[in-house]
């Protein structure tokens, strides 16, 4: 017998991340069956996608499929509302054509959700119910789970910790205040502060000097830790997690801006319970685990999984 | 038949509130059959509230009984943890004490937290599931609450709006961080402020001047409103709840220091959804109907009234 699979996509500007795995249900992570990188397809997505799935399939009985999409969706329609770096995305009804295309359920769901919750349920978070992600790069998204699922608050933005003002009089953010987080630590701001100082290149570049022990880049990743630190006791105060997960690319290889900011953390707090602040450890494929464990899961609701139970 | 009642008691510093309602579960606001208030035995607080609870029920069958005190108890065990306010009760195992004078189930809560649950289900907000309390006086005391329950996070504490920081460099709070929100709005900062303005008396002094259009008192007003407005601001990126309720003895009359900061955060606000930010409507009795509501509930859960069932 052909066993059922499902696949995850984790689509991104340049490529789609894939994995897949079996349709049964577990409280494990779902192991790979197959994983992997490919284009993503600039022209026609929906049939880029398909042609995708049927690949990495390659024969076996394909039953759910969920699409991780850097942007705004609406994950009851299957709609992708908003989508910056996928304009071919923007407004498309993306879950009911690629399920037209493939004959199989298909869920959308948002990139940076899908990651946090399989890294709060599989990664870093396991065994704690309480779990806060942070993912650092170009912008800052935080994601609070309780018990695996994201609490989003009333109307479904909670966790903006990258909007938290750090800095009251500071430079002008993307989201129309001034001093958010994001525009200390988020990769342009550091860029720019690094490059003010005299530095060269980009952010990565900026954590070598400062595991060199450069001055200049010590006083801009100080300042870019103690902005972290700041907001993360607003966090202790307001959310209380029981634990803090920190991911994306400036927080892996090197770690100093996370290590720094935990020092830092540690140092100012006073009333706050200090949980642990760990490194994410999925890494670049929290986002694909997420989405096929979406996958089993929008399997196990189907009529169709349902009428064969 | 002697129809069964539950008392909640709100132990104040110098006064007891109490009401007394049927044991009878409900959705609603637990009706008063009695509520009033008397002064708070010094002495010996379990023979005086015993006294207080035989007499308030005059007669009646009383069958829970449940204390709010302003400090940090042990719900699980009914004991007194520390009570700044009432040292007498500090490190007391009231609940089972009482118990045994009495001879029914007597629980123990925090008052806050007994006054902000009856705000949000049967207050300003009822109605909706996702409710974030504000008690504004000598502390800030901040409550999150989700389909009735407070959300207090991994460790206890969430909910701290009052040591959330708007002042990188502000005064020293009591907490030991500088700058937090209850170093510029908690009474004794506007109280603080207010003559070093010039102006005489207390923070209602300075609200009626600010009534009455003192430019000292403007002055003061805005500052603690633009304070309470940028903590708010805090609160909707991280925890985003679908109301926000005022109370405690400065929110109340006059409520300019609220609509003040409403109009602020209204102005402030970029990606932020700003939910009703609307008065608490219980007032000095929210205390004892959160109590009394959780005297409801220990009856019904305690081994006599199961055995009825
Ligand atoms: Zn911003
Ligand atoms: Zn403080």
């Amino acid at each position: 017998m052909n066993a059922a699979v499902v696949l995850g996509l984790d689509v991104g500007g340049s490529s789609v991340k894939y994995r897949l795995a079996s349709a049964g249900s577990s409280d494990g992570i779902p192991a790979a069956i197959a994983q992997g990188t490919v284009q993503t397809p600039k022209k026609d997505p929906v049939a880029g996608l398909a042609a995708i799935a049927r690949d990495v399939a390659a024969g076996r009985r394909l039953v759910a499929v969920v699409v991780g999409i850097p942007g705004l969706v609406d994950e009851d329609r299957g709609t992708v509302l908003r989508s910056a770096n996928l304009p071919a995305l923007d407004g498309l009804a993306l879950g009911p054509a690629l399920s037209a295309a493939l004959d199989v359920p298909v869920g959308v769901i948002n990139d940076g959700r899908a990651a946090a919750v399989a890294e709060a349920r599989w990664g870093a978070g396991a065994g704690e119910r309480d779990v806060f992600t942070l993912a650092l790069g170009t912008g800052i998204a935080g994601s609070h789970i309780v018990d695996g699922r994201v609490v989003d608050g009333a109307h479904g933005i909670a966790g903006e910790l990258g909007h938290v003002v750090v800095e009251p009089s500071g430079a002008s953010c993307a989201c129309g205040q001034r001093g958010c987080l994001e525009t200390v630590v988020g990769a342009p701001a550091l860029r720019r502060a690094w490059n003010r100082a005299g530095g060269e290149g980009s952010p990565k570049d900026l954590l070598a000097a400062y595991e060199a022990g450069d001055e200049r880049a010590v006083r801009v990743v100080d300042r870019g830790a103690g902005a972290l630190a700041d907001a993360i006791l607003t966090l202790l105060a307001l959310v209380d997690p029981g634990v803090i997960v920190i991911g994306g690319g400036l927080a892996s290889a090197p770690h100093r801006l996370v290590v720094r900011a935990r020092a830092l953390v540690d140092e100012r707090a006073t009333f706050h319970r200090v949980p642990p602040i760990v490194p994410a450890t999925l890494g670049k494929w929290a986002g694909a685990v997420g989405a096929v464990a979406e996958a089993r899961a929008l399997h196990d609701r189907s009529p169709v999984a349902l009428a064969a139970n």
